[in-house]
């Protein structure tokens, strides 16, 4: 921690536990070669992240098998502290009879046009990292 | 707005306008072919977006010349209800004498290795949408 007193690596324990504590992601994508990221609300659901996609960028990516990630973050700017998980794996489409009790309840339409179907990006790559003065006081 | 009634797309000064109102970002961006989204704190300076680097990814995309996107947004999970802004372009690392007055100021670093190099978006293609329940009563 010499070199780097401000910043902590995170388990992949951790990391899953932070994960539980919200419920607004960021999914990050490639559409035709750019990047693309797009704000949605998760549950995580066994060893998947499950959001609520109708017709349209997120799902195709989904339908397509492509790999995907998935960003929480929980930020105080005031204390200039946080800390961020990023998940990496493919985006497959869940049919709602093999989500886990009670997901798609969670999953609450924001929209009229947020969509009746479910994507799942498995957890393959968990990594994490807590930054800021909460640190240094550790 | 029939098929659509909680979503809206945002014009470009609205959501430039928008962008001026957070100081907290991700950073979307391919690294090895697999997308990855960085949060950041970042200021916006003239046509760009800039933050804080050091050496490591962000920087190293920078130093590419890769094509990055931005994502600035806020939810408010009580109400389901936010905004979201995606601003996409090429990505450069800007001389810190080149950053318009005050913006290296208002970079302050949030851990001993953020670095002291500054990175630039131009706001080459810039979207937003609101969604929500605000619409519905608009």
């Amino acid at each position: 921690m010499v070199t780097n007193p401000g910043r902590e690596s995170l388990s992949r324990p951790e990391c899953i536990r932070l994960l539980g504590t919200s419920g607004i992601g960021r999914v990050g994508l490639s559409i035709g070669s750019l990047p693309v990221i797009l704000p949605v609300n998760y549950v995580v659901d066994g060893a998947r992240i499950v959001f609520r996609s109708g017709p349209g960028s997120k799902l195709d990516a989904a339908l397509r098998g492509a790999v995907v990630c998935v960003e929480v973050d929980r930020v105080d700017e005031r204390w200039r502290s946080g800390w961020s998980v990023l998940v990496t794996g493919e985006a497959t489409e869940v049919p709602a009879e093999l989500l886990g009790d009670g997901v798609a309840s969670l999953l609450v339409p924001w929209s009229a046009d947020a969509g009746d179907r479910y994507v799942g990006v498995a957890m393959a790559l968990v990594s994490g990292r807590r930054v800021g003065p909460v640190l240094l006081t550790a």
